[in-house]
């Protein structure tokens, strides 16, 4: 039986319900910004070493937390145990991105691809179990996977790529194909997801990284498709709460109204994007999540403080009344490792001081 | 006295007055894609080498243009002759992007910082002035620069970079050093473009190339605010002729209706925007250019067509009457350099072709 929740401000202003004030986490909290993360990170030898053992994973999922008061942790992983689990073979070699022995570069290796058993996605869900029983109720756990179409753009590429050249030739001259690839990493991300639920994800988001590059019209057919897709096969808790539902896509701005019709309770906007004009955009009971440039954290306390405030003003009054919309604070994008961790501190403390004027519903 | 033009199509267009089909060109025409531009840049030596002899300009200016019949020439130059000129130290290692010897690093190297001397760009105007004698008229010529917002970045980080951290880190801690940087980058990149107008360019583009990196807000304030500066000094041609102004800002989806309050007759546009629905949010009397995926240039012919018609019907009827927009077809950013030239041939045909239709005024 699992501790109840000491603090549910994310998961409410996720559902657009009336909060205190603005919580607020970093997408990769834990992460290489945090010395004591790299200790860790040594200690296990390698990226997938510390991204596959639980109790490492428990470990670095709690770092941040023991630094500042964030209001929700989110599992240490990465979002392509999903088609190493296909058999594509992954990699992190020491100073380089992530690499696939076996990427899908033709018919025949698009044909054999198969939705994997997820009992070798175990030490996923394992860990998520486990930094439950870690958390303690503290904050909410939030669960992820990467979109259907940002795996495959790695699954194609068999690396990051600048100019996606191999997914979009495969796009634009056998949209077939990629269709086979992407209903099978949705079918993928789902099961996933949903395991992570049954292990005790209180929350789950989908990182669209790559969704950005594409153009319009082929976004909606080969990235959002896909992610409303996986939002409907999802499951409720196993108390029937409706778990929310996340999504970010980095240079989505252009498609909000789009996003906001995929079955998403929080969208997550990167820093271009005003949230007050993004409001009026995706309409009432979807939340927002964002988006303080993450170079902000370059600045000093003042600069950040003054920033944080500017994000919150933008926003607005979020009393998640009738018809408003959530926010929840977030960097628009992963916090940098160079980022120092004292900035986070200054960014976390000026969001829960400056953000309860924006709930004046609830005093 | 210039010879007449045979074809100014594309000059029309960006003032979105009628044309009997949509012009044209490509951004980065004249470059590694071609094995003619790599000969050339073989014999230059290197890449200042090819950018600073106007013999070398005018040659790979042309040899798009002998392949394909495009409705514009660009010159070929870089925007990082400006920073040069101010005695930053260019250079291009190979097989590397460009690098400054002297960043502006601190508050007295920012102090230092001038509107350069003209004469030092003399061998751009000179390549203009040339260029145009060796067109004879057969098309426009397009001049350009960096926005200032671009051309500070290189020079406050020194080179490309993947998190803009010490350029922003002076925006968000220093704003009045940025500031200062700005405007002496708006008054020099205005008189270069001045210079180039009066060497013979018929119409002058704005790169933003980094524009899109910054949070809302920030774009308006350092960027936006800075080009429209230029464009507020820019002159007429000797003949008293507006000379067209473009902007093409990479990401700059978010701003179109500041961006088309900023002087441009002609905005450029990413592939993540929607031309229709561009059209709306810009009001009649502004072009729009682009937008096609680059990577499209990767697909097969009857792909590449298909794509081309999406973005023409996208765009709509272009009548030029009655407070209409006008269309300039280009890629939605640089071609690639492993673009094949024959998929180039398949594109600027399949606009010609395929493009009247929607210019039904006229006919």
């Amino acid at each position: 039986m699992p501790a109840p929740l000491a603090n549910d401000t994310f998961l409410r202003a996720c559902l657009s319900q009336p909060t205190e004030y603005t919580p607020v986490w970093l997408m990769r909290q834990a992460g290489r910004y945090l010395p004591e993360y790299r200790a860790t990170r040594a200690r296990a030898g390698s990226f997938m070493g510390l991204a596959t053992s639980p109790d490492f994973a428990t470990e670095v999922t709690l770092q941040p937390l023991e630094r500042f008061p964030l209001d929700a942790a989110i599992l240490f992983s990465d979002i392509l145990t999903v088609p190493d689990a296909m058999g594509l073979g992954l990699s992190f070699a020491e100073g380089e991105g992530p690499r696939f022995a076996n990427p899908l570069r033709d018919e025949a290796a698009v044909a054999r691809l198969e939705v994997p058993d997820m009992a070798r996605l175990r030490y996923v869900f394992d860990a998520v179990a486990s930094i439950r029983r870690a958390l303690a109720g503290k904050v909410p756990l939030i669960g992820f996977a990467g979109s259907p179409w940002t795996l495959a753009c790695y699954m194609v590429e068999g690396a990051g790529s600048d100019d996606y050249r191999l997914v979009k030739t495969m796009l634009y001259d056998r949209p077939d194909l990629l269709h086979r690839i992407l209903a099978i990493n949705a079918e993928a991300v789902a099961r996933y997801l949903n395991a992570q639920i049954d292990a005790g994800a209180q929350a789950v988001m989908i990182f669209d990284s790559w969704g950005g590059v594409l153009a319009d019209g082929a976004f909606q057919a080969f990235s959002l498709a896909y992610t409303q897709r996986v939002f409907g096969l999802l499951q409720r808790d196993a108390d029937g709460r409706r778990v929310p539902h996340i999504v970010f896509t980095k240079g989505g701005g252009p498609w909000l109204e789009a996003i906001a019709a995929s079955g998403a309770d929080v969208i997550g906007v990167d820093w271009t994007v005003h949230l007050g004009h993004a409001r009026q955009r995706v309409g009432p009971g979807i939340a927002l999540q964002g988006n303080l440039d993450p170079a902000a954290l370059f600045a000093d306390a003042a600069a950040i403080e003054r920033e944080v405030a500017g994000v919150l003003a933008g926003f607005g009054v979020a009393d998640g009344e009738g018809g408003s919309n959530g926010h929840v604070f977030n960097l628009g994008h992963g916090i940098s490792q160079h980022a120092p961790p004292e900035s986070v501190a200054v960014l976390v403390d000026a969001v829960h001081r400056l953000s309860p004027p924006y709930h004046g519903a609830r005093t």
